[in-house]
């Protein structure tokens, strides 16, 4: 079979080297042909061949949300999009995802729809905390703003916003699952999730469930959903609060390359090209640390290769830059705990004591 | 750094996708440029173009021992070659394998050594049973004759070949090991394997030790040996006999690629890059099942991924046929009975009930 994915990150790559066991040929659309994905793909299609691309390819799936919408609309059109565009939709518009999540009963940190920033700015002195968040664009803490009531806030611009109250969690988690045409839906078990400036900087499986596995399955069934989806929740008072949903494949889930019996790559790939999806078993306690916005350098690589249990990725990404992630490392052990501790020892040899600095 | 395979078979193709994490570019040579490794490289090079190659490259490595001569002497002269020319030139003909073990103490089946088949006829005299093989050329059970005292053998052309009385084994198993330029050595836990007519059908981890780990570990310190090594013995009254030492990852180290805390894969790609070795940890009983001489119809596909814990691995070569290894099923459970039950379920899947049809 012939998948082609709109994106060439770190996404993409992981969804090729998980799904070159299953005989297919893996195609990539991007902007640029340098992307991790591209380079070991099967073929690179620039955004103008999007006709062509998707007309090659059996099916056509996405690594990132925020992908031509050109091509898109056509693989749509053609029949060919999974999961389909009206998961993708949502997702380009926090209004649009928070409303449809609202309207279906799906609990939510209270939230204001702003037309411009002056309202929105209006909206956070209803709430003691608030975040404004960009309705579109915003990934990895871009286009957010956390807001004490009386703070000074600067315009960030044109645009429609969310000023959504600030939860009190007390821990964030997130379930990634999958789900196939024929409505099997499958979990990984819950992880708990360190975010730091809207990014994730590392996360441990197992983690309590919360009831958030038999949510992340309502969500999809009413999405009638295809493939993988990763639906971060926040953890207050022992009920979780949905805090946001990523149709595709989802940082939170890279910790099932190792200590599962399947990753969130093989699952994606099997669910939209219409293969039985089996039901993951968690081996053993299975964490990750990002490597954002840093370079590793030799010295430190090897301090970190010498861990044992402990897996190395390096996207190869065009270059390093704040914010931007780079790689990840997997870490397996006895128990959340261990996993915790030794993140803990990792982020002193990745970040040498300073992880704000490269956020 | 840029890695040279020489060989495009399914070993350098598991080579290179478990590999991609560490940065490495890698390189493929070989005769023909569809093998399954070729597709996934960063470039291929034909047999006369050795030279470019290993110029190109910043070490070489083998994922098979019968490789162009040509490339593996030029690599060696160039100082690229890991594991070194000595091991796999020691494979590459079984008289000197069976010489240098035996001139270093090592157990081994009885043997003689023949320099023509008249010859090799008259010494499987000498046994009750016997096996023939070829001192060159001889893999997956290729040139291997099976003899009874006073069977009638009919002749099989010229060369040098090696009489090995046939050892009643309780069980067939192997050690995977790697050990890097500092010394260090790192044992996957035993494998029980299941051969028939000389080539792998499934094999099971854990095994007994039986003293096989330790040998694995003499071994290859004589031979100084870097990267990753393969050991199959045979269990007698519980003590291990040499059976082949294999210079290369190894079809009984499959299983590692899930339910282990590290791949052999992995493992040989950081061993010769001189990289950190990590002590490989078992989370849980693993197995795989060869896909041996035959193709997998789309409902015997379904079935295969239905199960839980299982994952297929098709290797997308130029065609099936009789004894060739296109793929294969790893399977990961509870414990070692669990395995074997479920092989032998597979197997009804993958071979119809009758397995030697296909080899």
């Amino acid at each position: 079979m012939k998948i082609g994915i709109l994106g060439s990150g770190q996404l993409g790559w992981m969804m090729i080297l998980e799904g070159r066991k299953l005989e297919n040929e893996y195609y990539v659309l991007d902007r640029k042909n340098n992307g991790p994905a591209s380079k070991i793909s099967d073929g690179y299609y620039s955004l103008d061949q999007y006709r062509e691309f998707v007309d090659k390819c059996d099916l056509v799936t996405y690594e990132f949300e925020h992908v031509d919408e050109k091509a898109l609309q056509y693989a749509e059109d053609q029949g060919k999009l999974r999961p389909g565009l009206f998961s993708v939709e949502l997702k380009r518009d926090r209004i649009n995802e928070k409303e449809y999540l609202r309207k279906n009963g799906f609990p939510l940190a209270d939230y204001r729809i702003a037309e411009s920033f002056e309202e929105a700015r209006e909206h956070t002195k209803e709430f003691e905390r608030s975040v404004i968040k960009s309705a579109t664009g915003g990934y990895d803490g871009k286009g957010q703003i956390f807001v004490r009531r009386g703070d000074e806030i600067t315009d960030t611009g044109n645009g429609r916003y969310v000023v959504e109250e600030f939860v009190d969690f007390s821990a964030e988690a997130s379930v990634i699952a999958s789900r196939n045409e024929n409505g099997d839906f499958r979990a990984h078990v819950p992880s708990f999730n360190l975010n730091q400036s809207g990014i994730l900087i590392y996360n441990v499986a197992p983690f309590e469930d919360y009831g958030m596995t038999e949510m992340t399955r309502r969500i999809m069934d009413k999405l009638n959903y295809i493939g993988v989806m990763g639906v971060e929740y926040y953890i207050k008072d022992g009920k979780p609060i949905i805090n946001e949903v990523a149709p595709r494949v989802h940082n939170t889930g890279h910790h099932t390359l190792h200590g599962s019996s399947i990753s969130q790559f093989e699952q994606h790939i099997r669910a939209i090209s219409g293969l039985p999806i089996p039901t993951p078993d968690l081996f053993t306690a299975s964490g990750i640390l990002n490597i954002i916005g840093t370079p590793i350098g030799r010295e430190q690589l090897e301090k970190i290769l010498k861990l044992d249990k402990t897996r190395y990725y390096w996207y190869g990404k065009d270059g390093v830059r704040r914010k931007r992630k780079v790689g990840h490392i997997n870490i397996t052990g006895i128990s959340s705990d261990e996993i915790r501790q030794r993140i803990k020892d990792l982020m002193e040899i990745v970040y040498r004591g300073s992880l704000d600095s490269f956020l």
